[in-house]
């Protein structure tokens, strides 16, 4: 990441400039997808002219763009030479399989930006002021891109995920996916535990994303889908195992507290449930990119959070879990609680 | 500033996600401008409810901006306490003479954020899609409110300069100040030069600006206008300095070439040009904050560039001037440089 310029002393106003024009790194990295230019880097394009005739823009504007891309950590530069970095090779050359170009549809959906315009009008309200329910609406469109968006960058703690499933003695059988969104949770889970049947709960519309991906997988015979709400629809019970991925921090306390409830119902003797969250320490603040997380929630949902272990902990037990443990996932930001009946 | 996580190994989309939400810790500015959070703490309201009740927010909106403007680096947090930081007190209290928060009606002007929201167009093109002209648009409105957000900032680099102009000998009678602005840089002069008068040229409706900043500081009697574009309008000649400041980027070389060759038969015997620059290094991508000046125009003008000292010495010394010297300005990412005839 760039640093600022040694200052000799004294107050400098960087930091608010700074962040005042952040905006545009967000405008920068968008024009550079629309015009494919990580996949052009990656083709052998290097040169600024190269990169021109190849994204058909002008020279100009190539290099003006490539050399702040250069700047921001995206690429590196070699007298007049770009190249990507090793992570804009993995994720942003489309023709990789773990691009995410194509998550700026979800992040940069009109909703989402609305909500960040009516920022001060947020934080007065305490909650969204993008529609009643912000973007926890039932059937928000928004969530159809999410599913499809999110698949790269799930893919890995997923694969980490069912690998701690598989490991389970003895092996899970039923397995409740809650808000599956694109299902990747629960399909991984299905092709690495043979004995596992797939429960997947979401709004009807998202679920034809999770079912067209578990056909591919080739599971659609362990999968199985139950369309609505999780906070309406009977889950049933004698589940092993209960997936919540990516779902607590969209609402209060006392509402997950309920949901949770619900899930201890389903679960059978000896169950647990597997959480993956955003989990801040204790102070709020840190780790940064963790505890940066709570914004989001505050400009796009009524009365969600980035909540810490302890505070998950305590919905857990007051929703009869006997205990509950924080793991680590290796290189995402999120982190993994198992609670067990 | 805040860092990543780091990661054991492997690569990681964070870069990506970060850039992706850049737009985010702008609107979080933002809204603790316009709800006034940063007075409100350094008038003694620390603890979250404390500050809703000041600003008439949410407790749930003002711990959540309030963290996330710590992660940024604006404020500090001790247990549940929020304080400013050195920089916050200075620039982002409202009692502050320093108060910046006012430029982000010049930084966030609709203008701008529409030049960035087009950035695509712009690379594909090479230049602003804002109107034929982008921002450098005659008697473009913008320039009054940015004359007004500036002087904050400018103060102290026009102390500085007004600094080493007042160290001239013989002491400088005849100044002419291009692009006048807000006036900052020819009235400071004025107050430190006692024989020293000034004539401003920009747009009449800029002028205002400037001639009542004159009037206050006391020096209107030496303080003359020149309504009119610094291209078409005549000088008049004599000059014993001329002061470009941030002028030439919004330009493309030939077109400095031009207005320099103007420039320097403006001047007297002996006579010099002090200009102010954001002045990257060859390789164009360091020092980031000043490189990172480009993308600004690019989105937002014709032609315009941040020139390097190679091709800033070669303007002027296309244009007649013996020599150029760079010299850094403390505590600013911008550089002076001072042409000699």
């Amino acid at each position: 990441m760039p640093t600022t310029t040694p200052q000799p002393g004294g107050p400098t106003p960087q930091l608010f400039f700074q962040t005042a024009n952040a905006y545009q790194q967000t405008q920068a990295l968008k024009a550079a997808i629309e015009l494919d230019l990580f996949t052009a880097i990656a083709e052998g394009n290097r040169s600024v002219s190269a990169l021109g005739n190849r994204c058909g823009a002008a020279e100009r504007g190539v290099r003006i763009l490539a050399d702040f891309l250069t700047i921001r950590g995206f690429l590196t530069k070699e007298g007049s030479q770009y190249a990507l970095t090793p992570d804009s090779e993995v994720f942003l050359d489309r023709r990789s399989p773990a691009y995410l170009g194509s998550a700026l549809g979800f992040l940069h959906a009109p909703k989402f930006i609305e909500a960040f315009q009516n920022m001060t009008e947020a934080v007065r309200k305490g909650g969204t002021v993008a529609g009643e329910a912000g973007t926890v609406a039932p059937e928000h469109p928004l969530w159809v891109d999410f599913a499809s968006s999110m698949i790269p960058m799930m893919a890995k703690p997923a694969a980490e995920i069912a690998e701690l499933v598989s490991r389970i003695q003895p092996a899970v059988k039923k397995v409740l996916d809650i808000a599956a969104g694109h299902g990747l949770f629960g399909i991984e889970i299905a092709k690495r535990c043979p004995s596992a049947e797939i429960a997947a709960i979401d709004w009807p519309n998202v679920l034809t994303v999770a079912q067209q991906l578990a056909h591919q997988a080739g599971v659609q015979q362990r999968y199985r889908t139950i369309a609505g709400d999780a906070f309406q629809k009977e889950f049933g019970t004698g589940y092993d195992l209960v997936l919540l991925t990516n779902f607590l921090h969209h609402f209060s306390a006392a509402t997950c507290e309920t949901l949770l409830k619900k899930v201890h119902r389903s679960l059978a003797a000896g169950g647990r449930v597997i959480t993956l969250e955003f989990v801040p320490n204790d102070d709020r603040v840190t780790p940064p990119l963790v505890a940066e997380f709570s914004l989001i929630m505050l400009a796009t949902t009524p009365e969600g959070d980035a909540y810490t272990f302890k505070e998950l902990e305590q919905m857990f037990r007051a929703a009869g879990f006997t205990r509950t443990e924080l793991q680590p996932l290796p290189g995402s930001l999120e982190q993994v609680l198992v609670s067990y009946r």
